[in-house]
């Protein structure tokens, strides 16, 4: 075990962490104060970012501090994911970070399922663009109608007629599909095949929004935050066709893309929560020191103080976890580091939540307002208990692996979990 | 200990559940949907309920269904304070029903804040129309600028000018406060007077909303839901100029008047946390049953189920436990029942939380959105540790209690929580 | 709900405490220390009880404290399961008191089967020695070689063979196998019987101690404590003949009676267990208030104060819980009063283990030594998590309950724990 | 952070695995029980090793698997605290194994702190033997009186007169005082210099275990378990005179000398910790999976299989956090790892110990009988959160660290814990 950040790692981190404190922070209140006063909630048509971004976004890339998620020396910065880990921590603290750096879910998951698997044509037409910030993507995955935790349960249809490919579904869940710069899908679905395993019959099909047949539904909220001028919307799809080109990988390759997809943007989404976790943990102290009752600072009253070593036990581990899972990843593979990845997927989130609420209690009522990022952080992490493969998912995958261990075989662990 | 439900509890309790079945339940949903409609999140100034809130409050006074919450046998129906508790379960099922039955905080606090200490002329001009469902209230006691948890921190000002108190100050978390009806506010303040001990210094003073110098300047979500067109606001009020009969009790009767609300008013909020997690608890087994993953009904899954028994198991501790403080507090008083009342204060809303966890984790995505009301009940129980005295403050009090008994004498342990 | 305490338990129960009081208290260390002195942990054989607890028990007989927990009026003193339950809690605060009342498992349990299933020739013989305090009883059920958790596992036989029954078998964790008193057992054992259901085939066999092929074993440690006098054994039973008359109620009768057997037992453990950790509470508030580190009492450091409002609460939710499936048993009998058994049997023993940690915790090293009743009371906790149906299995009654009250239909759940 | 074990590190965890599995594993059953056969828990004097150790002893130290603990080339084999960390957690798994391979506590830290501080006289007399293996050694710092959780408690005295010390006072917990090897103990007492600093008056001396006034008092069990023929022991200091040449360091030097001992006795510790939870897994799965109740391996019911997991991720943080502890102390010394150190000494034991929780629970009855390691891996634990430093202590400076880092400054934080 080796996660030593490398010289290049800590340039990358400590020009991250400069930008952030020096561009970011100081205009990030102002940022999301202008979005709610300029998005209505219940509208999404009206919803669009302000100005600020694309300035931030021209800065970032500048200074080369642009897509740095992607592990590919002349698209991105060429770090390996155990380096990005560290800078996604950092970027994590903030809501607004990840996309001034063009490295934001679901964009980034998106453009690896692109650069690994997408055709010339593809990656020309919809990877670019990405890739340059200049549009964004969804990834239209989980449904409402059945339990998305076992993902062969797919309804959506994916099925090849003649040149095209017609799709049927409905999805939800699906992550920034009320963007104004959402322009392609990317719609997983069954594409029927007996002749074929049951891993190898969904497929991946990229569909421009403004295809007809694709019907944005209506955008959902987390504890009442629609996220906007963002979103995470349910949207129907209704004998849409689009080219056969428009398979990522061919037919049947869902699963084995959403597998590579999956393994990375949980790690990302899990050092976020690290970042998100330490800031919290910031706030808590700060406001816990600054207050008074009974005649001291609130933090040093009863076990307060005990779960500021509680926050940092936890966070601390979290962060070596994540550190470790995205070592084997880079160095083993994503399937050998498949109890790494579901273990940090597991505590990520839950720790995050954990010293949410810790820092909301400390806060008082203004812990659960929009007065701190605290109460955005406690949805975000508890939703993500829930995507990309829930806590109960993860920890059957981990068991599998045990009892196999131990010689009590079990068929096909991989390819469960999508 | 004897919490037998009386005849007439029995009855009244059975008219409560035919009640909200028939009436409640079928429209509940419309209900939100259309305050959800009509009411603008971001303008509090537009805020109305629904016609319907009208229609079936006139229903549940016809039917005798009507400020069951005070125990007084002609103004409301005559319950003591364990029978309304099993009525206050029932109700918080909803969000709905405890407005149909007048029997929503924070009205039922302040009405019993004026019933008990009110003069004539105040239950005339504020009791009466507030037992009528005419008008709604307001209850302005934590401030932004302190840690609320010690209430003698309190820095807003009721200071006596000839026959007029001037008042002065910022409340928030003021629940109410953008409701359309509300007309009076009860307002807690400092009243300077270094003839007296700390806990006689504080003031409850009537306050019309519209009166000059009273300025509500926003509304504040949990985690990003308003709660319209009810709402928690943070109001100012600038040399607020009221008649001296406005004190409540008179000066310096503040805190003695809180003691004896809030100890009633926790037990209706915990009773409705136990309602609520009673049917986050069905609502999740509904879901586990109904949806099928990796072959089996997802409930079945994994420790799926013993969680069902976890959420029994904490449910039925809780009801138990407020049923005692209840019955407590109906036989031997609120000070003799502090132990049972603090204890409730933190177990309810921990165990409602806890069962909303779960259950929003059975329902995946669906869970943190507003398909389902778990994600506002959760919201609601986050909060509830908060208010009335956060968690820590209750512990600090059951400690306090237990150190004493043991012989470790403590000073004054009534009226620290306030 | 009433368990308020009738004037005749009240009776009973200051009685009790005050025989404690003046009788066992001051000589309960010396006792245990005796025995500590005169047993050699490696050789049961050597076992004796101090001659006090002879002196001790015709005392209780005289004044009347005696078989307390038989609801008979003349055999024992005519109390109710709650009534009784309050005095089970006392009596849990010492490991002699019980025997001195002839209070103590697995004698209650044993002697409950003889006064319901017993012939009279049975209770002549065994019931009424044991009722005189001049034998004790051994209860084999668990065995070494299967999951005792599901009863049906069962592999001893007890077979008939003219008008003698053939055992055979092997038991372990037998409470009390090592008494020098223990002239009785009570052997449960399979009787195939194709004709009948599966839970028709178990069949409670009377085995007094010297029968030619029982064969004692050896003495289990608990965590390291081997309980002399009275220990927890393993004993085997080859071609055991007795005659058919020792059948309890009949061959196949064992599930119907352990249904039986073990719902009163599971709640005298349980009060037991709130009686043990409202001890622990004492000594961990003594000891943290009289030892000073870092300038303060020890409860005074950190998050200790919390912890004894932690311990109340979960006290005061077992003692109510426990109460109230006592006087349900009471009321409706132990079928309708499954949920609150299993409940409190996994709440009970797993808050005294916690109770346990914490107060432990506060003694530092003292705490595991034997200096304090603790590191004994963890063990008995920590057992009996796993004594009369593992939590797991109670979750799980709980939980086929729910479901069936939902409509998810579950055949036959009683019968299912034994 | 780079824990990647060298080449060297990597050849002996591969010979002290291999050497555990071909020359220990198949006799440490039967060694203990001849322990357990030829030692009378009553009487510490009886106590003795059987001959096997010696044997063990004898090819361990010639296959150069002998004092590997110690980070020295000539003495030890020159493995760094990381390094030997992962040796330490496959001796964890065994309790033969550490003295073996000449690598248990105390003698260890005993080791450490004479190569460290002692003079070439004190090496000669004391650290030879040691090193060989010849004899033992006792730590003798924890006081029955005083909570030694705050070490300027300690009233034990160490006096010059002369050139001799007079030492009284009490100790107890004194870790191998009961072992028929241990010929020396070192004495932390209080040497009153009002010139000096509270954490500047106090010191080590050396004191042969046969000197006059040294007086075993009694052997402590832990929850029953008196760990012959080792033991923990109570020992009195009554005008014990040693020569002025015993003091290590100089008087005064205790709390420096005891800081510099305990930090890697706590890594050291807490990898065993890690070991013995992971032999706990394995026990549990292997029972769980062999073990059938209602027709599914035990652990395949319920919530069993998601413990599986819960124990994999909670080893897998400890053990992370356990060498990133180990490689900060290698690299920037006791001091900066602070944090680190004094997290892993809360977490470890308490993963064990709910690592043995669960284990123990799937194997029922038999878990807390010492027909497996589980109970006494358990007491292990149990005993090891109040070791060296309570949790609550280690909180406390964890908090302290944290408070400081955002300018909440505390004076002299080092020091504090001992």
């Amino acid at each position: 075990m080796n996660f030593e950040l490398s010289r290049k790692g800590q340039e990358y981190l400590e020009k991250t962490k400069k930008f952030m404190e020096t561009e970011i922070a100081p205009i990030e209140d102002e940022f999301w104060k202008e979005v709610h006063n300029t998005c209505d909630p219940k509208d999404w048509t009206t919803w669009k970012w302000p100005v600020t971004l694309e300035v931030l976004k021209a800065k970032a890339k500048k200074a080369g501090l642009w897509n740095m998620f992607l592990p590919d020396e002349k698209l991105g910065v060429g770090l390996c994911i155990q380096e990005y880990a560290h800078i996604a921590e950092q970027t994590g603290r903030s809501f607004l970070a990840p996309m001034v750096f063009n490295c934001s879910a679901p964009d980034t998951g998106n453009m690896e399922v692109l650069w690994r698997y997408g055709s010339e044509a593809q990656k020309k037409e919809w990877l670019e663009p990405l890739l340059k910030g200049e549009i964004r993507s969804v990834f239209c995955m989980t449904e409402p109608e059945v339990a998305s935790s076992d993902a062969t349960n797919m309804q959506a249809t994916a099925i090849v007629e003649g040149n095209e490919i017609v799709l049927n579904g409905r999805k939800w869940w699906s992550s920034g599909l009320g963007d104004p710069n959402a322009k392609i899908l990317i719609f997983m679905a069954h594409t029927p095949d007996p002749s074929k395993g049951h891993h190898q019959q969904h497929s991946m099909v990229l569909v421009p929004i403004n295809v007809p047949g694709v019907k944005i539904e209506r955008m959902l909220p987390i504890f009442g935050d629609i996220d906007a001028p963002h979103g995470h919307g349910e949207v129907s799809f209704t004998n849409v066709r689009v080219p056969i080109e428009n398979f990522i990988g061919g037919p049947g390759q869902g699963f084995a893309i959403a597998q590579g997809r999956l393994g990375p943007g949980r790690i990302h989404h899990c050092m976020r929560c690290v970042g998100a976790a330490e800031r919290a943990l910031e706030l808590m102290i700060d406001r816990g020191m600054s207050r008074v009752a009974f005649g001291k600072p609130i933090l040093e009253l009863g076990g307060n103080k005990e779960k500021v070593a509680d926050a940092r036990i936890a966070i601390a581990q979290a962060r070596l976890m994540t550190l470790y899972a995205a070592w084997k990843m880079d160095t083993v593979g994503n399937t050998e580091a498949m109890t790494e990845i579901s273990a940090i997927k597991v505590i990520a989130p839950n720790v995050m939540q954990q010293v949410m609420d810790m820092a909301i209690q400390i806060h008082g009522g203004m812990g659960v307002s929009d007065d701190t990022p605290l109460a955005r952080f406690f949805g975000a992490a508890r939703t993500l208990r829930l995507a990309d493969g829930p806590d109960e998912v993860h920890k059957r995958v981990i068991t599998r692996i045990e009892l196999k261990k131990r010689g009590y075989g079990q068929k096909n662990i991989p390819g469960k979990v999508a």
